[in-house]
């Protein structure tokens, strides 16, 4: 039997790269749905009733949750080519614990960047800079947060690349000035066809922020 | 050579006993090193350094943080046993999914019961109750939340369950009235050893709350 494998994602989602990229590099054809946050589908509903978020994988009818299971997942069902986890269980635990580090702290502290004013927006930046000062000292002279091969914390966090533009935009910053190596691996991970693929023109995020901020209510100007 | 596993801790810590728990399933002896988070020690702020936080599972030296990426680890490295998480690639991100729900979830909920007033305080009552019953709903009639077998759902839950009662005491409300089935099953996990030797007594907790009101500056009566 041939998979049926479909993402409900959109597009802007850095949590939905993540498992666009993750099935890119194993050469999952996949049934892209875009879907429409403020009128969720009834699929979206079905298929993750408890957060009711994207992105979903659904794999043959089942429905996978929460985009850094479904890296995982994607990895374990189809394990040939790229791996994405190391197998070494402790090499594991850390990527997994630098997975959980972006997850907790990269989004809340971004979303001030573009979704807040005065004393928040300033707070927001200067977390949103000090988790990058940790995570490229993470990275330190290393090609990917794994070593040579491009994987699992290079995924969790280069959706995020795709907003840094407009991240320095609403916040007037250079990340470039604060975080010169992890910018060169952005640059570096774009350029993989898995990547490449499935993030959105910076360009293209910057004017989706005033339409984010309207449908959010956010009054900013 | 024989494994050096210390398990940096804190005794009233839901996360801690995930960890004492997943130990004990696997029968792996551990230097439990209790630690006093006012005034945090050496060894936690180097194995540690970017949370500052409990629990740390050292082995053979090595830094393994995060409770739910430390019983996966135990899993992993002790394959041998009881398996906490389920072989199939499906039913282990069904299981990481109920984790990562609980971690998401349940405490800050649970915070507010004993560690908030007036309306924050019912807010979080409510959402606590909400939460529960969500994951009553997805127990339903099994004896643990994977089937027959006692795993990682369990372990990433059962620790909230020796705070049951300080929620019940500081909440003025029966979780039992409200989830009789979810009280059935702790009463069922805390029936083995595992779970009885890491979860403290209850009355105990009852007793630390106030002080750790104090500790944190929250002034309720």
């Amino acid at each position: 039997m041939a998979d049926e494998v479909i993402l409900l994602d959109f597009w802007p989602s850095m949590f939905g790269m993540r498992t666009r990229i993750a099935l890119e590099e194993k050469n999952v054809k996949f049934d892209y749905r875009e879907q429409d946050l403020w009128n969720k589908s009834p699929i979206l509903l079905e298929m993750n009733p408890v957060h009711k978020k994207i992105p979903v994988l659904i794999h043959n009818g089942n429905p996978v949750c929460e985009s850094l299971i479904q890296i995982e997942y994607i990895d374990e069902v189809w394990p040939s080519k790229t791996p994405l986890l190391p197998s070494d269980p402790y090499q594991r635990a850390q990527a997994k614990f630098w997975g959980d580090f972006i997850d907790k702290k990269v989004y809340a502290s971004a979303r001030l960047i573009w979704g807040a004013k005065g004393e928040e927006h300033e707070a927001g930046k200067k977390e949103f800079i000090e988790i990058l000062k940790t995570l490229e000292s993470e990275l330190g002279d290393k090609t990917y947060f794994g070593g040579e091969t491009f994987g699992y914390v290079d995924i969790a966090l280069i959706g995020f690349y795709s907003w840094f533009e407009a991240y320095e935009k609403f916040g007037s910053f250079s990340i470039e000035a604060e975080c010169p190596k992890l910018i060169a691996w952005g640059k570096r991970c774009v350029e993989r066809e898995s990547v490449a693929k499935s993030l959105p023109d910076s360009e293209k995020i910057i004017k989706f922020v005033p339409e984010l901020r309207k449908k959010l209510g956010i009054e900013i100007e």
